[in-house]
């Protein structure tokens, strides 16, 4: 079975609005087993949003639409449904009564727009909607399935859950789709294609498919079974096959950051940690206490901007950033270990380099940048190379997920 | 001229990613004039993206397409576009030389996989892709200009900026609409709404409304002209009506941040600051080290997490913790004084507090924080109670902004 999403709203396509209304829905039809074959967003426009029900009841069984039914002249939705069935308007009193009640339960005057609310195609059934004054629409176009709900997120999510949900789930008959996403760091995405392409194949069960955002490659699982048992079953096997392929490659599932990682394994392991920050400007202490709890592992952070502030904070020498340069091996070696010293903490991390996208040389380019880890072992040093031509945003981001994942290595290796 | 937008990628069709992409499209298409008739989402499908390339064309003068240019299998879209314009492949060998650059400065190994990115369809012409390896496509299937750009957030819009919005402006040269935004912090929307009522009235050209977003309150304007200049000199009538009504409560325009307009304030009046913070862990330096050019102003940062830490790097004595608590105006007062002190600059902010969602106590609940600011006249301290039904990342962010408004303000005073 397959579904269609349409979301109305002139703000959504003069990009005022960002559609999350189009990905909620479509969290859901993945959890019941419906599978989506697209969205679209339409202006408030009768012509464009009756275009987009015919096509959307040619091409799926069924269409979910949100938006467009309050009691404004541009709200125009339940119209162009009635286009699309090739039918009239009738008024159902009931709903009429329940608009009006809204307004009363709220010791507010129901404004006569509002008589427009209780206005249906002929053949759609009301729903209502327990939390706002716009009932929703079940109808039927073609061969498929219609439910049309409120653009208010939260009203459209309660009719979801009150009204549609048991209405598909009674359709689909138990069909479920499984996600699991495995996030990893370090594979270009080419190669991890490569390394799971037999995975990949089209038409396989589950899907195997992979996106990148700054630096982070996810592999997406998408398992399909009669049951969440057996598609839990499916998904497990294959989230076991990739994490063996891919090694500590992999750092997380879901939506785990790079930092929710490492916090992790400082605190299993009961170590601590410190920062000494210069071009990441806060950045990677921020990330480490992003999370609740952080207190069990960061002792404390150092950003030092300024050359002095090196010097005053860290005690770096001054003839060493004379000589060396403020970005150089030596003084991020020097910062790593100077931080650790000074914080007692078992583990610091440093970061220096040209952010951008001003001050770069011939000789110290933007994008250049030494991150510094110490432990009891000493210190280690990696150079990065992330060219010019990202944004400073990116430099200090990246920074400090190389500079992190540093770290989550160094305690996988001592487990 | 009308354009439609079309996202590709499973991700978006089964909800796991929002698509932010078609709004930000969306956005600079009606700042260019050019009326958006829709979005659609598809999945990695390559008769689905097929199918949607040729309705769009069929609707619209300009189809803008993000995503499915990466090297791996489920990245269809350039065989769509092939199948949507009947036209077979050719590879580039300019393209090829680019990624294969890419990889070199990066001082990695390009992957066989790779090679598929400089596979174009035949008649399309590669959009060279300055931060990425996946190059763009100009094409044109029936009477519609097809753009493809990557998925990618920031790749597409930098390809955009670079290439597509010249190109589309060459086109338009007619009716424009501008959009212009005032940003405003510490006065509530409702009464902002009241203030500006006879503004806010449908209808008027400009359109003013409101948007608001974690304390943040945008004042959008968006006036509509036969020409650029006339769209200008009216939103500019009414920007300066608004920041009149407004006065201080306007920090900064467009998408400034609150660190933005505090950067330019302390820049232009070549004063200097340094952070001392606990809850917020570094987010405070972080912000205002997200500027370039940061360095004339800012000159360190601690984030003295653990209470020893406030000791160590602040000097704040101990007894003073235990008898007031680390969260306790009288810390807060100490860090700022200590911090500015240790640093040698013109202003010092300081924040303590509790992020929760944990450590909250009857007496310290979850939300209560005090940030100070220190100058040459004193400090000053403000109490927060941001409430425990926040996110520990709102309460983060809302105290980041709360204490470098005290600073703006502070720094306009001085004026």
């Amino acid at each position: 079975m397959k579904a269609r999403i349409i979301s109305t709203g002139t703000e959504l396509t003069i990009g005022q609005t960002v559609d999350t209304n189009a990905a909620w829905l479509a969290q859901q039809l993945a959890g019941l087993g419906v599978e989506c074959s697209g969205h679209a967003a339409v202006p408030d426009d009768q012509a464009l949003i009756h275009d987009a029900i015919t096509a959307a009841s040619r091409e799926a069984e069924i269409v979910l639409i949100s938006g467009g039914l309050g009691p404004t002249p541009d709200d125009l939705t339940r119209f162009a449904l009635a286009d699309a069935m090739g039918v009239g308007m009738w008024s159902d009193e009931a709903s009429l009564d329940q608009i009006k009640a809204f307004f009363e339960q709220r010791k507010r005057e129901m404004s006569e727009a509002n008589r427009v609310q209780a206005l249906f195609p002929e053949g759609a059934k009301p729903i209502e909607n327990t939390c706002g004054t716009a009932p929703g629409m079940h109808a039927r176009v073609g061969d498929a399935e219609v439910f049309v709900m409120p653009g208010v997120p939260f009203e459209m999510k309660q009719m979801f859950d009150r009204d549609v949900r048991p209405a598909l789930s009674a359709r689909t008959g138990g069909g479920v789709i499984l996600q699991h996403t495995l996030r990893t760091f370090g594979m270009p995405e080419g190669e991890i294609g490569e390394k799971l392409a037999d995975l990949m194949k089209r038409g396989r069960n589950p899907t195997v498919g992979t996106g990148a955002a700054d630096l982070i490659i996810s592999i997406r699982l998408n398992a399909r079974g009669a049951s969440a048992e057996e598609a839990r079953g499916l998904v497990e096997a294959d989230a076991a096959e990739v994490r063996r392929r891919m090694g500590s490659f992999v750092f997380g599932e879901g939506d785990e950051t790079m930092a929710d990682a490492v916090a992790k394994l400082l605190a299993s392991r009961r170590k601590t940690v410190s920062t000494a920050e210069s071009c990441t400007g806060g950045l990677i202490a921020k990330q480490l206490t992003d999370i609740s709890g952080s207190s069990a592992y960061f002792v404390q952070g150092v950003v030092s901007y300024a050359n002095e502030a090196k010097c005053r904070l860290l005690g770096i020498s001054p003839g060493l950033i004379a000589s060396r340069g403020a970005v150089s091996p030596e003084v991020a070696q020097a910062m790593a270990v100077s931080c650790r010293h000074m914080a007692g903490t078992d583990f610091a991390l440093s970061a220096t380099g040209v952010a951008g996208p001003t001050g770069g040389t011939a000789d110290k380019p933007v994008g250049l940048v030494y991150v510094g880890l110490a432990d009891d072992q000493g210190v280690a040093v990696k150079e990065l190379r992330l060219g010019d031509s990202l944004s400073r945003e990116a430099i200090r981001d990246r920074t400090a997920k190389i500079a992190l994942n540093l770290l989550r290595l160094r305690l996988t290796e001592h487990a």
